[in-house]
């Protein structure tokens, strides 16, 4: 990265919540900031550990180190602000002024530090850009912490195809289901099988299916869309990410018809997939196949339509470049959703989420952990 | 907090993960940049609601907000960045220039596109200040989450009360019992109850209970000590934390010796906790008691005693001021962690967790859902 440049040293600060800085560490960290600086004289990548956290930061930043680069877990100053300790790194790597490449969120108090050592900062997406190609290591990450969304998903299709009508609405277990019942049934499968809810679980019905980030409590009525959307994190920080949609004793209506335009879409837009192709034609392909369907292929939150972008890239972010929408060639290696919806605030939403892997090989792509999909519900996954 | 100061406004502008954010604007928001702003000159909060994300910030911002600021939600130029978009809502509240609060750990380019537009920037910590003393409706927030922490550790305790010895090493339901095991178990219990892990679940057991964040696999053996500190986040984003330490078929020896100690240390820190006491002289009534043991009453991690702090504040932050080993006074309303502890790496850790309110009234404290304490785990909890 810094080999590109005539920058003399990188630095970025953050806490655990700083998926960057989680990708160029592997450490899990506190939640107070804490320090990584690259300098390229000596090709020595540092991570200055928070108190209380050297036996953590060695074990998950050198022990487990995938890479060649030259690594140090720095002690002194425990207790400083990170910005003060980059800056004794810089200058302990005898770089004491020059070009230093940083985030553009890196904090203000530690940029500041850098600028008054006498640093200029230059702001690098380059760390972004390298994130949204997988290596097998993350691939790996990706494919086990998908394979429990489908757990969890499979957990709620169960639930649901178990549930009966009384007066119109569900019942489950002897009581009325509702969003949050099937949210928190889903979260203990994904808490038992060892990965993060992480908050992300958004179950809508009916109407508040159409809401794309309803996590309030509804009672689930028989005949409406139930859209299911699941994105754990897994041990090492990486997402799934997994929508269905099923209808509990439909009568075929708007909800049949709006599900074969979003399944429709769904193919569409994964024929299109493959290395070099432009992510925005994805986008295109899935949009045009819901105009065919007669749905408003664009829609502003709360119309009719489809309201949103065809997906995102998933790492140790749950949204990350490419974003399927924007024009970015696709490349081999990259891990993105897949998921065109069509919502009707009255009515209710569609939409179904497939997570890929964009290959060198036929077709271009693969479906991690695969799932069925069904409008109607399925005791046996 | 303006009416203090001669700024012209606050500025913060951070993700779902910045805490700071979360209690300014109670919007649980995504993954990517929006901005709030503060205006004195009208008293008005704003929230720059990112993309697909209005209905939701409307309902967070507005309609839950429990003060009387004039609150509004600013959809205008979403897409741009954060920090242009705070610029924007500073001018058409008809501040073009002076000087505005920002935390110290804003993103470096929102600070930037602050600058850029002729603004003064001065950091202030006063939210961090005005966040130790927590509401009556905050309290209910983390009194709610705690008895869930609670709930985790009966079920931790049960799962260790029921498990039988082979060969010196703990079984449970048919298989070896691990500290994974008994951290997904613990995990599932907390999702089924509404809450979120959140990666908190630190169980040692031996010489991983005198690792403070160990988060990795070991066998749990009989007689050693098994140490369980858990720390969910609630629906609202408030933190519950909770540790007890068991020992299953221990030998009275070195466990029994700290455990005495550390349960000594704790009753001596609660002793003191009361509005206008010193921080500092809870810990030092903690270290004092478990050096009376005959325990080292300051140690580094690593080494044999007592190895950290007694106590941090909880509320949005799981760590949070008032840090109990620094000198502040402790006031009404404040919710703390007292946890003493002692380390051996050779032979284990013991650690026993408190959260607690500082209250006016006597003793001066409560204990947010009270949990026995016991070293031989019981069934029936």
């Amino acid at each position: 990265m810094l080999a590109d440049t005539d920058a003399d040293g990188f630095v970025h600060v953050g806490d655990r919540f700083d998926d960057e800085l989680r990708y160029l560490t592997r450490f899990s960290g506190p939640d107070r900031p804490y320090a990584f600086v690259y300098t390229g004289s000596e090709a020595t990548a540092t991570l200055c550990a928070p108190r209380l956290f050297h036996e953590q930061a060695q074990t998950e930043f050198i022990d487990r180190a995938s890479d060649t680069t030259h690594r140090q877990v720095r002690t002194e100053q425990v207790g400083e602000p990170a910005g003060i300790r980059a800056v004794s790194t810089l200058q302990a790597a005898g770089i004491s002024d020059g070009t230093i490449l940083v985030p553009q969120q890196i904090p203000h108090d530690a940029a500041l530090y850098l600028e008054q050592a006498g640093y200029e900062l230059r702001s690098t997406d380059a760390v972004t850009v390298q994130r949204q190609q997988k290596t097998p290591a993350e691939i790996g990450c990706l494919r086990c912490v998908q394979q429990v969304t489908a757990a969890g998903m499979a957990q709620a299709e169960k639930i649901l195809a178990e549930s009966t009508e009384k007066n119109g609405v569900l019942r489950w277990s002897g009581a009325a289901l509702t969003t949050e019942v099937l949210r928190r049934q889903i979260n203990a499968i994904l808490a038992q099988d060892g990965v993060q809810p992480a908050g992300n679980t958004v179950i809508g019905a009916g109407s508040s299916a159409a809401d794309l980030h309803f996590t309030g409590v509804e009672e689930i009525n028989a005949g409406e869309t139930v859209l299911i959307d699941i994105s754990p994190r897994g041990p090492h920080g990486y997402y799934g990410d997994m929508t269905r949609t099923f209808v509990v004793e439909g009568d075929g209506g708007w909800e049949r018809r709006a599900y074969v335009a979003v399944e429709a879409a769904l193919d569409a837009a994964l024929r299109q997939l493959a290395p070099g192709v432009d992510a925005a034609t994805v986008h295109e392909e899935a949009a045009a196949e819901i105009g065919a369907y007669g749905f408003p292929m664009v829609a502003e939150e709360g119309e009719i339509g489809f309201t949103h972008g065809t997906g995102h890239g998933v790492g140790l972010s749950l949204h990350e470049p490419p974003i399927l929408s924007r024009e970015t060639p696709l490349e081999s290696g990259m891990v993105v959703t897949v998921e065109p919806g069509v919502y009707d605030p009255d009515r209710g939403g569609v939409r179904l989420e497939e997570l890929v892997l964009i290959t060198a090989a036929e077709p271009g792509y693969e479906i991690l952990a695969p799932y069925p999909r069904s409008i109607t519900p399925t005791h046996s996954r």
